[in-house]
């Protein structure tokens, strides 16, 4: 609650809509709930419009079962990212209901028929930056957008690219996820002109430096509209997707 | 010309309704201005949306002038970013009617009333990264959008930024500027619902590195709908937010 | 405002001890200066105990006389770092009474008779580092602290070290400044059991990468009670010696 | 034993309180244990105020034991960093009476009530922060200081952080913990006037390489007040903490 | 298909040479091979002069089984690289007729006499260099070319090198493959004409950073002649010395 | 002369077919120019089918003028590269007849008709690019090549790439010049089957760090048949270059 | 064999001392041994006055013993580095009569009797720096040095280093082990005249970078007459020390 | 004065050979000269054997000159190194009777004729690189050293090398000066059995990195017995040779 939420209920209670008592109420519920070993923020559904997500990797398995089981009785959205497939089965055998993506190592709850009118497109560079475009598209689809995966697209072989200029050209917002020298999104960029976010993959050797390349070339893209995530940042490119092709109509 | 125009072209012929020769003035007609020296790409406004841009850096005076002469006879639009005041002087002296911002050192040709229903709200953390900031406004105003600009909203001093939150919920994307340790974005992340575009500055000293420590933070930036720009690159993120902000609804 | 603050505010209004009149005043009287170009936190010495300081470089003249000014109006204290001689003389002619430090390039203005007991020892350990530590020193004696400076102990000649030895066991903090190898902080801070402050500077060539060199090796100094600022940070390394200088009794 | 302490050594003996034997055997009283493959630094509590630290990652179980077990003889307090709970089950089935923190991997021996009045407060940002935070934690308690943890203060939900302003306003030097972007510190340093050890953490995947993004954060902090330790040096931290906790008072 | 081909398809259509649906069948022919997680790129023989080659490392056992065998159905070379035994021994159960290199660990097919008259020489500096060096021969080997390999001719023994001048004056392409300090590209560069491909290898240890001290030497060769691939990319090398080699003749 | 050409001269002498007077005179005349401050390999003609190359930045004029002087006694060709224009007209002055090109900033003795028979095809993606790629062109057109350049083909405008078809069709070998992301030799790689040298330029801002971002992307590429050189290093490839198109027919 | 030797020969061809037969003979014997995968120069020991050492880490057991026995039947002194415990035994078994160091990883052959006069002494800063001190000890050992190691002389207790200044002042070179902020050098290297090898581990974390930080500080160093080898690279230092050690005098 | 010291004075006081008046007086006398700004560490002639060097660069005219002054008066020889042209003439005028050379820009007073008996062999890889050379040259030469240079030895020319095998056998030490990818070290430290110190120069572009390149490849030479000093640093490879040729005889 920030000043201007203050003001205004100062405001009604100057006027007498609210109590002092029902004011302190009001302040003291948009809170969080305290595990502990963690603070579930709640208030984000409301604030940002979707649920906190949960990044699994580097959480022991109770503390993860702990986090999932409450943030299911708060809202009936939750995606967890880096889920290895041991942990999923413990988190499973618990929560039943979601929907497990292997590949995207993403688990999640409360999946609808897709509501936004346009379309996420997620294109890949390689067969091995797959897991990361997955990710993105698990995201897009829980956060309501039609998605769809082009994969295997490398610049070395364009005719493969120019093959799915409808798919493309029916886009709103395309995710694009390359690894080595990342130069998919300056061709794509070139190509369309909604909003494209890179997504860098450590895919690679040697001075590939682990996603350093991919990364530095998507920064220094020659073409317009290209913003980047961080490397093998599938949940954040899907996220960013989906803010956007869910936005309301801008002209 | 891809595969597919070709398909339909060919079928068009097929069927009758186009002869050969038609059909190769429609290949050789989308093209570009060869210069010599440059390239001109005009096919760029129908493609992309909006002509090519003109990066000042480093261009030869002539060079420049003869590169802004020929866009501005084939587009009412033209944005020249990155053009110092000297060289702006010559080039207004032959080409008048631009707007030059001094500050963002921009100028642009053809601004219009915004036509997009949105906004875009650039915030930026200090006043050196004004330059930076106001590069992104320009852009944004150039392509049609509303556009407002809150400088000076350093996390140290957040109740500065809290301040403003009317206006924040008011926007439909957010740019946000900063160098030094580039946290701003986190926090504006975190408190607002809509696509979020970050630029790390160059300001800052010591093991700032030129724009690096706010790059890095940015791009590990824990608020979910954050992507990220090249170190300064104003103009592109004002593009991404523009092209955000002018798409159709999403539901 | 915090929720804290509100909800004894609401305390107050529920008991009767304020109007809802009164409480809207009290929200908007603490906030910042517009200047437009700036804004500037006066809240910041309440908050923090000290004004928000000016660093002046990279500044235009213009709006720092107007930034210094309108501080000067707020309240009696002011540090302007990073200020250039010929700067410096415009702000001197217009606000005058202010300490001019050509070596640290800073300009204070409110200087009083130190009020803290204890002392404030900087350390450098070669003549090219000096604008660093007096940076910190002249930082240090405005926050009302007793300072002192030695200079040139670098440890390739110790025993000049050894020799200072009273004065290092009557600091109750001590800033080192060091370029090079910054091995100073690791032989100051194994002698000494008080907290100590290392500031790595640019002074090198070569691999000492603007500083990188003496910056790494002060964050893995293997001797306890050793933290860090940025490089060349004299100003940031002055302040925290001034905070703990000044801090209440802990035993 | 350095040249004021010979002088002195020197006048008494011209004055004959002491007999040149007597020297003799002060001079070589005050050294330290020689274990053939380490030099344990006994003099250090006398010099430094508390016992040396023993970093137990990559030594020998048996060594590590030949070393615990001299410190013990030779102090009442110990504390052991870095420690497996497998080396630790050894070391404490010879040793016992010792406090093992799994989390922070820390072994305390020695610890006492609190003795220092103020309170050392340690922040994290996330939950995978904790051992980093846990080990600032026990080290500040081993020092004597009263200490408190909050965890899970990602600056993406600041209520969180807001909420606690009671217990920051108590503290009288606070730890921040943080990985990936780091920007904790830069907002908690905004709101709090006390001395700020800033910690970056190795938590983060792709362009955090490793603590890298956040330890540039924290030397950038626009906050004033904040020095940083090394990446996932909570011990450091906690050190600081403590030696700044525990100083007599300055004003 | 480019503008180009398109152009004179048309040209066709016009002079009555093809039927529109014959063209139509054409443009579709000229494709790629789609098997979900990956699309073959069947048409880079003829658009390369070589097939695509596969890069096991990180992808399935199945879908390696897949990619080579719709591969060894279309064509009949096949190269596979950073293939590890085991998955060798799967694949060579259902490929037959495949060449493993345990060394280089690569698998080729479709191996013939050398057609082209030039040779492609390989040197390596050290007995660690090998499988890089392995990989380079077996990639020209499979294009066609005559090879040879010396081993371990560091430029610390260099009478070994100099031993070699009859095999090195007979070579029309050179590839070097060295780790460490990388510096035998530039002996070897300085005493032969022909063109010189370096390879960088991530043998060493400490300030090697993974071959970066290789590959920065290669790229700042005083020799002229000499470029350089990525680290450990012997493939790479091995390709572009086939393709300068079997070239035709230049005078 | 090294140990093969020493055999053959012993057993020369072992025949009779040369006094050993004879063989010291043979041995004794293969020698360089010394100039004191340098020595001239005149010898690399003979040993690499070259002249010695002058790098001009930073020798002082009175040294480079003695050096080109004495090169242009020993034999008739002579590049000298990165030559200011001011340095130029000294040298000039002493030692007419040369081609100077202000661009590439080289000056040329000895250019003669293209004796080579095929071509090197010089593209470059941005119009910055165009002094390191016209030096790559004055390289290869002096060591006797075909040589063309086709500026500003950046990927996000690919028709113009396209357009240009025919002519990297009729290349036996292409150099690439790119600075920002370096994506067109990937592009190219793909399109063509000839050797393909890439030189990364320095040209870009931000994360481009000084040409870092496309020598990572290029030799990260995923187009086969690509090697790289150093950043700006135009004459490097149009030496590589010319190497390639001038060797005798591989098949 | 080099230009002087050769000019010699012809000499001696010329006086008729020698016939061409015995000369060619002279010119084959000075060579290497050629196991295929390796080429051992065993002309080192009377070039370099040492035999070739062996790096044992990444050879394969079989290659590895080949080598050693090799070298064994060559020369009385064999040194093998790196070298596992369990690939020591397997040598020890065929090849008897050299000293494992399980500390150093060293396997020395030929040991004898110090005959040099001077001393080398190796300093290390932490018992973790142990490993690569002892590898510069028993490198020196094998090379005929008299040989002292003193361990544990961190810079933060700097009396336990003063403590042995008369074995300091013994010493004809000095060799300094340290990781982690690398300071002893420069410590020792303002205590002694005598020339001092600095050696960086790889000992530390965080920002230590593997060695990074004592590597940068070591070649910072401000005492004269430090100069640095790789890091963890104790063989080198050794080396290094032993030759000086064991030059015929200066004065 | 170390413990060592200490305790003879003590026995010699005991012993009534020295009054403790007399002991106080000895234990004064070893000090520094304080200008206020510097520490003179006039001790180090005596301590290290070669007085401190004043390192000119960065340190304002009056300043230098004040501190040659006092370092002329307390010992007669002085080095100033990194000496402009113009600070020189300043100093000569007031300080005559110094050796000014303008390429290695050194100042050097009290040369003497050469009292080491072996000598000190400079070489370097390229005449730009001669600077740091001679610098090199110029300490060894006033730390009584034969001295010896050989300039533009590049490895792509290595008959220019082999040529002065005579001067490289007779030297007792040699110091190897290169830039660009830094291979001349590794090749001359297989040719010679004397200690090598490698100097990295800054020499290069693009991927040189100023030095880093060089400095790399030097600290990962495959050749035995090489050291390596920072980037540029003349000054600190002439006194490690100096140390190391001047030393008495090991054998």
């Amino acid at each position: 609650m920030q000043r201007q939420d203050m003001l205004s209920l100062l405001e009604r209670i100057k006027n007498g809509e609210l109590s002092a008592e029902e004011a302190t109420q009001l302040v003291e519920r948009e809170t969080y709930q305290d595990l502990g070993f963690a603070k579930l923020d709640h208030q984000r559904m409301r604030r940002l419009g979707f649920p906190e997500v949960v990044f699994a990797e580097g959480k022991a398995p109770g503390h993860l079962l702990d986090i999932c089981r409450a943030h299911r009785q708060a809202q009936p959205k939750l995606l967890v990212t880096r889920l290895a497939a041991d942990a999923q089965e413990i988190i499973a055998g618990e929560l039943p209901g979601g929907h497990y993506n292997a590949t995207a190592r993403t688990l999640s709850y409360g999946l609808e028929q897709a509501r936004a009118q346009g379309q996420v497109l997620v294109l890949c560079a390689g067969t091995s930056d797959l897991p990361v475009a997955e990710e993105a598209l698990e995201t897009a689809r829980l956060m309501d957008c039609q998605v769809e995966l082009i994969a295997d697209l490398g610049v070395a072989g364009m005719h493969r690219l120019l093959d799915h200029q409808e798919r493309i050209a029916a886009a709103r917002v395309i995710v694009v996820v390359a690894g080595m020298e990342g130069a998919l999104p300056s061709v794509v960029g070139g190509l369309s002109p909604v909003p494209l976010i890179a997504v860098p993959t450590s895919v690679g050797y040697g001075a590939s430096f682990g996603g350093v390349a991919a990364l530095l070339a998507m920064l220094n893209s020659c073409a317009p509209g290209v913003s980047v995530v961080n490397i093998d940042n599938g949940f954040g490119a899907g996220y960013c997707a989906a803010l956007i092709n869910n936005a309301p109509a801008g002209e």
